[in-house]
């Protein structure tokens, strides 16, 4: 079983597989002064086919070390998801190689975070590090299955920072 | 003042005004039956010209009693607001009467809810009632203003249940 380790969750090293989503950089004051507004910070993209919508998802905690040897993709659309807690969250990804997934990375949000996968970004499933693993899911609605998943010949193993 | 009491918010309660986004219901069991999926709870609308897209909001917090007298709203395009922590926060809305708002109403979430305003919905700003008044926001992109704000002739005073 291959280990994985984890790392912080930055935009930077996040980039090549989607958005961060906090309340960093760049913002617009409204409300009188009472509220920052970081403006649009998800490339969104649902299709032709496809509309916007929010869903909630709950999941159970999982613990490291994680072994998994499952992801998946969504052809048809980005993937956003926004905890509804402060407690960080894993998130792993994994370059596309040629229409298969290459090495998964693993990443652990600072409790802040929300994200957004890109359309078509390989990733693992949800997998909150601790309850409630609440989440509002925001992804394409529509007609298709907009599943491929991937089976790795072997299980990885998260082994933590 | 007037005061005005706040009610725990429930769907049925909230329906004229717009969704409760929340894991009760209904759900999709996902991720080999680690994940609860509460399928598109919020009606979106963008309107014709609008397209979804995820803000972050970081607001002060206040405490009750609260007083207001400006509202506003969005008659281009529904507002969601989902916390990204576990506390509850104060909702403000106010029925349309002929072009202006009504008597508010106040509701406060149980820490584990998101809300949706219906597009043209008046509403309350964002008021969190515990810090960090973090929250994404899914709301409508475009280049016209989309913002109506009513000021009442007198303010109103949220004093709690």
């Amino acid at each position: 079983m291959t280990p994985i380790k984890t790392h912080p969750l930055t935009a930077a090293a996040f980039a090549p597989f989607g958005d961060v989503l906090d309340a960093t950089g760049e913002f617009r004051l409204i409300n009188e002064g009472m509220c920052q507004r970081h403006h649009d910070r998800a490339a969104l993209d649902f299709g032709p086919a496809g509309r916007a919508g929010i869903s909630i998802f709950n999941a159970e905690a999982r613990a490291l070390p994680y072994e998994f040897s499952l992801v998946e993709r969504h052809p048809e659309g980005s993937q956003a998801f926004v905890p509804m807690s402060e407690h960080p969250f894993l998130v792993i990804v994994a370059p596309d190689e040629g229409g298969t997934p290459g090495t998964p990375r693993a990443f652990v949000t600072n409790g802040a975070q929300g994200i957004n996968f890109h359309r078509g970004t390989w990733h693992g499933v949800l997998t909150p590090l601790h309850a409630p693993g609440l989440f509002a899911v925001i992804d394409r609605i529509g007609t298709t299955a907009n599943l491929e998943e991937y089976r790795y010949a072997q299980a990885w193993r998260v082994i933590g920072a």
